[in-house]
């Protein structure tokens, strides 16, 4: 009698049949939180294969075991989609060293790694003056003072925004063209500070782009203590003059692939939905956060979807991009193949924020379809999602949308610690936690299964 | 025009009072998040005091070192309130070892933990065969095996449970009275798997407490990857022997303080709010999230509401209580001075949970009491925290509800990962996030600025 009554309360505020999609995602959080493989994949991907940029040998290893992996977790098929890649290299360890205080001689380095793309110094380096500037307004205001000299672009992360994806929008722009605007006036590399406001003095990389008006500097990032020490030492005295020594070249374009698993779908086999992170990573870490977290959730959504015997109706693909840090090869390639095949892609999910403990999804689609996904938002909040808004996807699926006007979903986890470890040699499997990597793809297992059930 | 527009869309939602309050919570927020010093102030805390139980010279060191510290931070008043604490010793380094696996010798050492307030193996310790148990239902069936034996309990955490809270509750009985269930039966020890989940193989300690009626044998906790060894050579071998050597014993009986600052009410200074978390932690860590989080965080209400010039209403108590980890007598103490002084206390709000990111607070109040909090909800979701429910406090404000009827509070950060560090050496400060300590101080400053303002 009382399991009746609690039956007949509960009934009128979630519905018969969400009822039997809330069991449906328990069993499934079950099956993940307590039998899930994205750890020990995370592990594999992270221990066994490491940093892998696009065109590396490192990607090439990520995309065997991608497939294989897929292959093993029970993919109707496994296949992998070329394309091709750009080719950054390294080249060898990055270095900056102060050299000079005022008349002083100085031997002081620099905790340094090169922006991604960006081209080396040569091997004599790039010796010269430090102009230590705090935004590009100041660069405008001072761009007589630039030619000839090392600008330091000290433009921090606003600690006060809530989201810290705010601030890395809102600062990125010195990583991403801070060299040429810079160049512009003469200078001869730039450095920056780091996208983080982490407490250690890990450098940050991060891909950049040249405006090809202007010479090709080199650029660098610089970790926190390391900057905040520059910065006040340029204040400090009348001029600092710092060594740099970078290495990045552009080998000849590579072929990548994207790696792709399917679930044929059983009523609608034309109707696709797409689940993905990017395989590649930075060549400085584990890329465990950025994004191998991603891709394990990517596979466990499959995992999961398998051991529950679930049949889609919609086909299901899971897809391993090839490239996104330095690039956008592996989307472009998806969504042109999506055309050429003339597919329908109905839905598109990306994680790629961070293997942490989910909270949301951001989704960019028409204020109906988001109006419908609505109804469904209180089925995730046993699992802490709780935030649904317009809004979000991820760069892989990008093209999707801008090409054929697919609905997109990105996996919003919470942001608080992500860039202490973003494209810094910290963003390494220790630095994950299991269980919330696992509650991130029981949230997207959850999401996929309800568009492939009703559609969107 | 466009923002006009905007203006009039919004207010309907929130209204004209809680414009000025959406206002002031982002002005502490923003002066929490860019200049707290909740992360500066547990670094003091855990690297310059460390681990601090109850009874031992480094919490006295705690306590004036959270005097000092509240007095810098502009109290009107700052006092200590004596009580009497345990004073339970654990007396040296807490050894295990597998000597014999069947007929063969062996010297495999075990991480281990005396529980807290047990008693120790004496100096020749103990030794004797293992029998390993996987629950007390076991425990039951086989009691006659158990007479001289070191029982074994491997009970572990259900990983399915979305707040891992509720496992600590589940398995945690294993830790408080497993000692004497075993001793029953004629035990001589017994083992505990760990209540944790971690990959590592730290062991995590924690209170038990002895039923009088039986022999008060040692007991002692293993870390996961020790516990899943012992087992699994438990169930292979016929028989496994240990030896355990622990130490713990009490002292004489202890004089502890409650830490107390005030900022005195101008409309009522005879209604308290109370804010707290408790100052002493276990010996083996730096009691970084339990609770030194919720001491700095305590404090950081203070600063920032006195950086907002704010004037408080009623009476606001800020406090370090003495005694939660092996004991109950600094929370035991406020509520009898409480009484004793005739204090009304309209609420009093805890934070023992950790350090991450915040989600939502545990209210125990009345069904009229808590509309009237939900109607403050929507002022909270910009900083993460949605999840307001009926149930939560904390131990050392839970005397006021049962004593006063006072109204409670406990914030409920993000669990995921809390049980990792709990109670075992890894608590220690770097495994503290600033952002995510900062918001949840932010989360706390508004909801003691509402009922501040608007009373309960």
């Amino acid at each position: 009698m009382k399991k009746l009554f609690g039956a007949l309360v509960f009934m009128p505020v979630i519905g018969w049949a969400q009822m039997s999609d809330s069991l449906f995602i328990k069993k499934m959080s079950d099956d993940i939180m307590g039998n899930g493989k994205a750890y020990e994949n995370l592990r594999q991907l992270t221990k066994n294969i490491g940093g892998r940029l696009a065109g590396s040998a490192q990607m090439t290893m990520a995309e065997n075991w991608g497939a294989e992996t897929l292959k093993a977790l029970g993919a109707d098929k496994v296949y992998m989609q070329e394309c091709k890649v750009p080719n950054w290299n390294r080249g060898g360890e990055d270095k900056a060293t102060i050299i000079k205080i005022g008349d002083k001689k100085e031997k002081r380095s620099l905790d340094v790694l090169a922006l991604g793309n960006s081209m080396g110094s040569g091997k004599k380096g790039i010796t010269a003056e430090v102009l230590a500037l705090a935004s590009f307004a100041e660069l405008e205001e001072r761009s007589d003072e630039v030619k000839g000299k090392i600008v330091f672009f000290n433009y921090g992360f606003n600690p006060t925004n809530l989201q810290p994806f705010r601030s890395y929008g809102d600062a990125g722009i010195y990583r991403r063209i801070g060299a040429s605007r810079a160049a512009k006036y003469g200078a001869v590399a730039i450095l920056i500070r780091s996208l983080t406001e982490a407490n250690d003095n890990n450098p940050h990389t991060g891909v950049m782009a040249y405006n090809d008006t202007f010479p090709k500097i080199p650029a660098a990032a610089l970790g926190l203590k390391d900057a905040d020490y520059l910065w006040t030492t340029c204040k400090r005295n009348p001029s600092v003059r710092v060594s740099l020594f970078t290495n990045g070249s552009f080998l000849p374009e590579a072929t990548g692939h994207n790696v792709i698993a399917e679930l044929k779908g059983t009523q609608f086999p034309n109707e696709f939905i797409t689940v993905g992170g990017h395989l590649d990573s930075w060549d400085v870490n584990e890329g465990a956060h950025d994004d191998g977290a991603g891709i394990v959730q990517t596979m466990e959504v499959m995992r999961a979807l398998k051991a529950m015997n679930y049949t889609p109706k919609r086909t299901l693909r899971f897809v391993l991009f090839a490239n996104e840090e330095n690039g956008g090869a592996g989307g472009d390639a998806y969504a042109a193949a999506a055309i050429a095949n003339n597919e329908k892609h109905i839905f598109a999910l990306e994680s790629d924020a961070g293997g942490f403990t989910p909270r949301g999804f951001g989704f960019t689609t028409s204020p109906e379809k988001l109006s419908k996904v609505m109804e469904w938002k209180s089925l995730f909040l046993p699992y802490g999602v709780y935030d649904f808004r317009q809004g979000g996807g991820g760069s892989d699926i990008g093209p999707l949308n801008r090409k054929l006007g697919t609905s997109l979903a990105g996996l919003s986890p919470d942001g608080q610690r992500y860039f202490d470890v973003h494209h810094a040699r910290s963003d390494v499997f220790e630095n994950v936690n299991k269980r919330e990597l696992h509650l991130g793809a029981v949230n997207m297992a959850a999401l996929i299964y309800l568009v492939d059930k009703y559609g969107l």
